[in-house]
């Protein structure tokens, strides 16, 4: 659908009702066809659970269904009956704090590259929450935290995330542009680059702490993020 | 290794240096054949890993190797070459309270059936961190919780889980035993089965949540575990 309607200046003049019959009836005909449909966009949730065609264990075929005391549609192996389950994700991100600045990197890698956001990233077995966003911040924007506070738990259920942000000292003003950042730079809580956030969560999480920095009182903010911000 | 030394009260008196000798050689038979190593114990994370021998998106083998502009080994499928992540789940759990009690189930379900938890479950893509804390009280202990806070952020590196437990007062004294549950029942603080707790993790955050209470005062707690607690 995005398709069809990519150019919208295309031009509605002349010769535009015939258009008009032509497009619906190409459209109805992608109703028909299950190309198109009034439910909600496909999530890049379930863009990544295609990949569920074959069991991950023994190489067969696996159906969609609700196993035996479960409620939920799950991945079955028809063969071994293995359960796939899949689970939200963590992203574990830190505000670097120095003097009043905050440490922010331009993305390197899509999505959203040449956008701003603080370090993050997946959370990865093996560490626990503090210390994936530490290590982001030495892989993305190759500076040293110490001592950092859970600042905001924020769940974005519609991709199946949840990031937990800290903030906390840098050690010193040594800092660089990790493989995947094009710039690193500290910043005034007035020269945030507002216009230029890579996503919604990283915005709502320096608004939240703009806020606290302001009245001078931190809290754990706790708060859910739906499919679209305004 | 634990089968071995299974039975510590074993006297070790006449005829001791004779069995050491045997034991060394057992040992050391166990070393040669690679029974016995002194790598860190299998951890469940690992045994679940081992489902991964195929791809689930083409049904090829993978292969662990580390991907380019990557740092450690995953999954990748030697044919369509699709990489294949695995991360840390979110347990989410609550602490329902009622007029200084609170609120815990009796597990019906193995691991540690018979043993005594607050309500906590994986959460599911599609839920916020606080939804999943809810629906597993609704479901465990058949309680209805409102208005709740985040009370601790629990990691636990060596099985890849991180716990978000919850607190908050239940709506009313409606509870009951959930499919999961062999009994639900409400503890003063003075009261809670200490000996008979499932988890080290659920251990802990009940030892905060009692310290907390008793001192008045609650903060969000964000600590690891270690494999085993004292």
């Amino acid at each position: 659908m995005d398709l069809l309607f990519e150019n919208p200046s295309n031009p509605r003049g002349q010769g535009a009702k015939n258009r008009s019959f032509v497009l619906s009836m190409l459209i109805a005909s992608l109703f028909v066809k299950g190309r198109l449909s009034l439910a909600p966009r496909t999530t890049r949730h379930e863009i990544r659970l295609r990949l569920m065609n074959y069991c991950s264990a023994c190489g067969a075929p696996v159906s969609k269904k609700i196993p035996a005391g479960d409620n939920l549609p799950r991945f079955v192996c028809d063969t071994c009956l293995a359960i796939h389950y899949h689970n939200p994700k963590i992203v574990a991100g830190c505000i670097p704090e120095w003097d009043g600045h905050i440490l922010l990197c331009r993305r390197a890698i899509e999505p959203k590259s040449g956008l701003w956001t603080f370090p993050a990233g997946f959370m990865e077995i093996g560490e626990s929450t503090e210390q994936a966003a530490v290590r982001e911040t030495l892989e993305e924007a190759q500076a040293q935290v110490e001592g950092i506070s859970l600042f905001a738990v924020l769940s974005l259920p519609h991709i199946g995330q949840a990031y937990l942000v800290f903030r906390g000292p840098m050690r010193s003003l040594d800092f660089g542009v990790g493989e995947e950042s094009l710039d690193v730079q500290l910043f005034s809580l007035a020269a945030i680059p507002w216009g230029e956030i890579a996503f919604p969560v990283v915005k709502e999480a320096l608004r939240r702490y703009v806020d606290d920095m302001t009245r001078g009182v931190f809290q754990v903010h706790v708060a859910t993020l739906p499919d679209r911000l305004p």
